[in-house]
């Protein structure tokens, strides 16, 4: 049996606090800092390798973040998880999007389905569209392949699924593998809408509407929209249509779509990529071969992270020294620096997943917690970072700690000699610089020219960026946030945070408002 | 003569400290909180308006921060910038890139010329290069017509131009002024510019090659990767590129280039929109009165930001503003929320901005300083973030100012009514809920669907993202960030913080490094 205590019950906390910590210039410099290096790694799924060399760590802070991990029950917590226990409390809801690429634990039945049995089936049917689509079984009217496929989908419905997206296109072309361009419709701005149907010819596009309530307001308008651009088209808009959306929704049985294909809510938003939700638009832009293997990486990682080691457990140890960073040496913030521009988008996707997850203040019974929880993410690609924002990260008041990561080859194959090196090896080099210049910082008598060090970082480094290791990487994030939540003793699963303001909105919709919510809705001319 | 002093000797300073703060949920509640929104309103340029109401002030805190705002000579340090004064003390420089919209001063000369003068000239050349590309007086050598334009630049050459290319690309098209599709490199991953040149026909595209010293590092990588490209094609490169770079650069009379345009040392890049840098780009996109009434908007936001009366000046009351949440109330980020989907990269270019400029721990003398400087700052369009991060900023431990940005009118005239209200007046009353719901909050017996409201926001409010309004963000952002330096008696025209990666980077690709740097480049394969 698991039980769930809040963070500072825990004497191992209140241990970590005591325990001195590592100054990074110190332990980062010379043959120490190379020990360091070969020491502080571990292997995650997919040819991937978590590299802590540069975190405010050492074998005492480590020893006592095991003794965290064994206190709070991390393991058998995540174990009650994919085991089915309804781990989400505030929405009475099981959590298994695990079970979306793999059987952890038990068999879990619910809805009167074997979920396991349920998910492959829905993949099964979407692969099954998807080569329809392809081999031109599945036409518009004219009887011509589609193109295009045009997600229409907000906050996890698009968020995952675009970063997954833009993260294969180019592995795609270069490996054969692209079939449909994807496009992307989310905000309620009626430009994104507009904006995305200037760019494609909607007589060849496909269109996956995404809402698992099937309630989702700036969902229902953009279908809306796409709608009466297919009418004008003169096209017939449930041929052009299919949804991803719960058994229950209006949408599941409705003659509007071509298809539908099912999620349920035991999968949060945020979760939804191994989902029909990422299934749907990945299976039909690169095929279903493509999305089987990104499962197939991530639920390699999700094996991983059952191990009850520390030292061998990736996705359990970055967590834990997040914990470290956040609650004891009080950093507010984590930066997330993907070396590759195809992860172009993955913080953005990083940042809902974590902040939407665990940005909490009371604990899973409601109660009111005296301790920070979720820190801000965000993050954008280096080198690009380098000549934005990292002047802050070097020299500013702040310590924000990095996550970093950074692939030994490009996807593409293309590259360029320039100075006796390739594109990718600067790349390469300037990720292993950064590492280094923000551990150890350089002292310069010019004190505008000093580098105070002390910063801390880790970095995944992998092979290439594929199906397989975008898998893995993935849901190493997805359980480094569980297993933060498990620590807080928060509700990663619900969102109750989004609630009000959806509230207001509909009011001022009604103009059914009065105080300052009127003036400003007058400011705003609606 | 204005003298420049760190922030904590200033007697208004430890005053603003002792001010009781504003407990948003009162004074935000009921007709208290409708006056406010009616009062705590100032206009800016271009018919926006910067709404403070639902930030913690009140008459007694902006009247301290008046005060502090004449004690650190703001106005007179912003006259002094102006002037041409050397404000970048670090690169001893001047700072002048208002300059590249207007006059606010006195004439300045520098390298021989009077630079108001050469700043015109530079956009006079442009704007003839751009007519004569539309009109088809130069072509491709086949006389065919360019139909794509390609920057090449990375930091300050690519965020901003790029976010003000996404922010007018729908405006620009819908009132028939759009001339050119523009892409960016930036990344010296190759799969960057390879990804790009897939999307594009060499043949009628003509490349912009952006940099300052003509030596960054990215660049010039990316512009050899598009040679090739351009040469494997059978197309003579010279004729499709055309540079933008400093006089003194080694680019600056090659013939590699079709033309070269210039800006100078006085212009950082984070602040280059405005000149050649963006000027280039921009005019070939959309022509070059769209740059110009672009720059008018952004000249007359500058004009308003020389008004001593911080209550008539949105730029300057902006940034006291950030100061006093940053300094007194303690707050360690700040988000940028534009409600406009054209704005999707502007908070990229804002993240640059503001912790390129003011991320530092020493004052303009080079001394260490005793408090906080710059915040980290992220941000995505709404609605978006609400169904992404927005839990963490209504319901997580830290509180996070935010910086809303809306529009009484979307660009592209294309609408939909969905339950008695169009996606436009949808998309205003959200934000218009948002901000309520984040000031006032409201109590629930279950604390988990318990908002306890107080966190700060501002709103820009205006009537269409246009050049102008567009024009006049750009430049109330940049003036603020320079305000806020002021402030802090830091420099916020240098960034000495990207110098030591770049160094160990190139020890890397040498294979001159020893210790973790040796290490972390075998693990990479470099």
């Amino acid at each position: 049996m698991v039980t769930w205590n809040n963070l500072d019950t825990m004497d191992s906390y209140q241990e970590l606090a005591k325990v001195t910590p590592v100054e990074l210039t110190k332990v980062m410099a010379g043959e120490s800092g190379a020990e360091r290096v070969k020491k502080y790694s571990v292997p995650m799924a997919a040819g991937l390798a978590f590299n802590y060399a540069s975190k405010q760590v050492d074998d005492k802070v480590l020893e006592t973040l095991a003794k965290l991990a064994d206190d709070t029950q991390l393991i058998e917590k995540f174990e009650a998880l994919y085991n089915g226990e309804v781990i989400n409390t505030g929405e009475k809801r099981m959590v298994l999007h695990h079970m979306t690429r793999g059987q952890l634990g038990n068999a879990v039945v619910a809805d009167g389905a074997d979920k396991r049995t349920f998910y492959i089936e829905q993949q099964k049917r979407i692969s099954d569209l998807a080569n329809k689509v392809h081999n031109g079984e599945i036409t518009n009217a004219a009887g011509e392949k589609f193109t295009t496929v045009v997600q229409i989908g907000i906050g996890g419905s698009d968020l995952g699924p675009r970063a997954m997206y833009l993260a294969l296109e180019n592995w795609a072309k270069v490996n054969n593998t692209f079939k449909m361009e994807a496009k992307f419709i989310s905000n309620v701005d009626p430009d994104d809408a507009a904006g995305v149907l200037n760019t494609i010819d909607v007589a060849h596009s496909l269109f996956v509407l995404v809402s698992k309530s099937g309630t989702t307001l700036e969902t229902l308008t953009n279908e809306s929209f796409v709608k009466d651009a297919l009418k004008n088209a003169g096209l017939d808009a449930s041929k052009h249509m299919i949804a991803v959306t719960s058994e229950t929704s209006p949408l599941a049985k409705s003659d509007d779509y071509l298809a539908a294909f099912f999620m349920d809510d035991y999968i949060g938003g945020r979760y939804s990529s191994t989902s029909a939700v990422g299934g749907a638009v990945l299976s039909l832009a690169f095929g279903p071969e493509v999305f089987a293997q990104f499962l197939d990486g991530a639920a390699a990682a999700d094996t991983t992270a059952k191990n009850k080691n520390i030292l061998e457990n990736p996705a359990l140890l970055d967590a834990l020294i997040g914990v470290y960073e956040r609650n004891v040496l009080g950093y507010p913030t984590t930066a997330v620096l993907p070396y590759s521009q195809a992860l172009s988008r993955f913080p953005a996707h990083l940042q809902q997943l974590d902040m939407e997850s665990n940005g909490k203040s009371v604990n899973r019974f409601g109660e009111p917690i005296n301790y920070v929880t979720g820190p801000v993410i965000f993050g954008e690609p280096g080198t690009n970072g380098q000549h934005s924002f990292y002047q802050l990260l070097h020299q500013g008041t702040d310590i924000v700690p990095l996550q970093f990561v950074g692939f030994k080859n490009n996807q593409m194959g293309r590259d360029v000699v320039i100075e006796d090196s390739t594109s990718q090896q600067k790349l390469c080099a300037n990720v292993a610089a950064q590492i280094v210049a923000f551990a150890c910082g350089k002292e310069d008598a010019d004190r505008n020219k000093n580098f105070e060090g002390g910063r801390p970082s880790s970095i995944i480094i992998g092979e290439q960026l594929n199906p397989q290791s975008l898998g893995a990487l993935l849901s190493h994030f997805e359980n480094k946030v569980m297993f933060q939540g498990f620590v807080w003793n928060i509700n990663s699963f619900d969102q109750e945070g989004v609630q009000l303001g959806k509230v207001l909105a509909k009011r001022v919709l009604a103009h059914e408002t009065d105080g300052a919510l009127k003036v400003y809705s007058d400011l705003l001319n609606i």
